[in-house]
């Protein structure tokens, strides 16, 4: 079986087989593992030494969302979220529930908000300290480039938090060049090939709130951060996931060996592209314009055809050894496919004739947006 | 390499191997392992149906602990915890921190607390709603009974919540016999052997706060329940560590195998017994009373010889294949080895001859605590 879901990924053997352990978090060994961890993290976010520091923690994505934006945003501070896709609406709920002041610039979710807007938004309301971006749309698939976002940020002298979950490893970004930038986040299943279940903060230290800030002694990356100063950064703050964690420095092994992130965007770009065209040629129709396709995910329209719908399709498709979301997330009805993890080319060469196989059998002709 | 600590524990292979693979969380085949995990946890809470719901949770027992407590005892509400131990002194600090006021009644963690002692702070603050205790303390391996402290927090028309984390599937406990019971709270990677990365919480449906109550999204447990519901049922919020949870379900199989919890308290209590007396036979001092020792971890003083250090045995035990944790949770120097897992007497009839030949080959003769 493909998976072609945004995470968890499908990942390499050598990977799982890592899960397939027993480990003791505190034994020596294990420490190894883990410190390496940390350290392999860092130059991958352009952290510096001394400035940025690796701060995991258990759970999953909406979690780090939560953890980072409580660590770093003040009890009652006001966050800026660039409103374009279904995770920046949940980091909109995340940032509301744990008490801070939420304003948002609302775009459509077929393309990233302007920096005119975003220096608009900042101009307007003084009161503003942060500004949360998605760097890539779960949801959609759409980019907001750190690249147009952070400059717009530095320049209105505010502070920046990249939830990079969906595309850090593939897609550039490095703190160094972003030093309005307080933290970019990220987990351990998705473009970084590891099995779900930690996630990483790269933050600039010096920015991690007071003991107690955060309103959440197990969302307080603070406290990650403390605890590891103190135990020499060699011991995880409660009980790891240690199969995950063995499985992941398995996974930067792979990583590192493929050629990083440069080498990671190129295939899955390629995979991307290989996905698109082939849905094109299916006569389906892409959700996103291309000038607004990340690399990361495809939407693509469902079919108009009366006799579609998304759970046979998926069926469908799974019994020809592909497997996708059975939701959807954007504004209009889709199905995505992912392009992340360890897939190549030639799968996705694979998932399209899987999906024009599907459609076939499914009848479905009237393959134009619905 | 035999892991004789309290969690994550030692599994058997067929747990493990069901981690080295890849699943998709929203797929219609994993929904239903995981579907069966919610059925087949909720009996062992001696959960009622319609009445207790399971409820899981990524990450870890900590993580848990504050989402109960959010999630239950409403923003500002009074909580008294057992303090009588170091995962006590951490349900303090997580509430606190969660904006929940805590009183607490401080013991020696070499006891449980009484019943009266319970009663009396009932008696003198109406104002507290909740009694927190900690079912297994896992710093000292003595038990917090809710037989004891159930029908006292029942009688003053209180609310209790057990943190069973460490004692789950191994001490008996029942929701359907403790009315006075919201919650009891557990993880994957203890008594029931599974690998960690997932918690549970068994609660009394109709005791979840109203939405927004908790004060944070992530730790919402009621909208854990409520996104269940919506769900039918068929879908973890967020993305679940899949591994994890498949080698639960793989570990569910075996604890009904086995017998269930009464076989379960047998295994590990007769591993305890072989742990205590073999320790003693070595000339070591257990920490606890022999009344109070529960089956779940044994400590012991650290010996008085001033040759004595902790890294220095727990490698020379290392080295004959046994791994015990390299710290102590204990007002006094102890170290700590753990009688849960897939382990069996026989098991910890090695380990005795291991921490025997440790002892010899670092020259400890002073035995006695220091």
């Amino acid at each position: 079986m493909l998976l072609l879901i945004p995470g968890p990924v499908q990942t390499r053997p050598e990977v799982r087989a890592a899960a397939a352990q027993d480990y003791a978090p505190w034994d020596n060994d294990f420490r190894a593992i883990y410190a390496s961890i940390r350290e392999r993290v860092l130059p991958i976010a352009g952290g510096i030494p001394g400035e940025h520091a690796t701060l995991p923690l258990q759970g999953c994505g909406h979690f780090l969302v939560e953890a980072a934006v409580r660590s770093l945003v003040p009890p009652g501070g006001k966050l800026l979220i660039l409103r374009n896709g279904s995770y920046a609406e949940r980091a909109v709920r995340l940032a509301t529930e744990a008490g801070r002041i939420v304003v948002g610039i609302e775009g459509p979710d077929t393309r990233p908000v302007g920096a005119e807007a975003i220096a608009a938004a900042l101009a307007a309301d003084p009161a503003i300290g942060h500004v949360l971006a998605v760097h890539n749309e779960t949801g959609s698939g759409i980019v907001n480039d750190p690249a147009v976002i952070g400059p717009v940020v530095r320049a209105a002298g505010r502070r920046l938090i990249m939830d990079s979950v969906s595309a850090f490893g593939a897609l550039p970004f490095s703190l160094a060049e972003h030093p309005e930038c307080d933290a970019v986040l990220f987990t351990s299943g998705k473009c970084l090939e590891g099995l779900p279940g930690i996630g990483f903060c790269v933050a600039r230290v010096d920015r991690l709130l007071a003991p107690g800030g955060a309103g959440s002694w197990a969302f307080d990356l603070g406290d990650v951060y403390r605890h590891a100063l103190r135990a020499g950064w060699g011991s995880f703050r409660f009980t790891p996931p240690v199969q995950a964690l063995a499985a992941f420095g398995v996974a930067l092994d792979l990583f590192e060996r493929e050629g990083g992130q440069p080498a990671r965007l190129a295939r899955y770009a390629e995979n991307m592209r290989v996905l698109l065209e082939g849905v094109q040629g299916l006569g389906l129709t892409p959700y996103l314009e291309r000038r607004h396709q990340g690399p990361v995910i495809v939407t693509v329209h469902q079919p108009a055809d009366p006799g579609f719908a998304l759970q046979p399709f998926v069926d469908a498709l799974k019994a020809r050894g592909v497997l996708i979301s059975n939701f959807h997330n954007t504004t209009a009805p889709t199905f995505r496919v992912g392009c992340i993890g360890a897939v190549t080319p030639e799968d996705m060469r694979g998932a399209v004739g899987a999906i024009g196989g599907a459609l076939e059998s499914l009848g479905i002709r009237r393959r134009e947006a619905a």
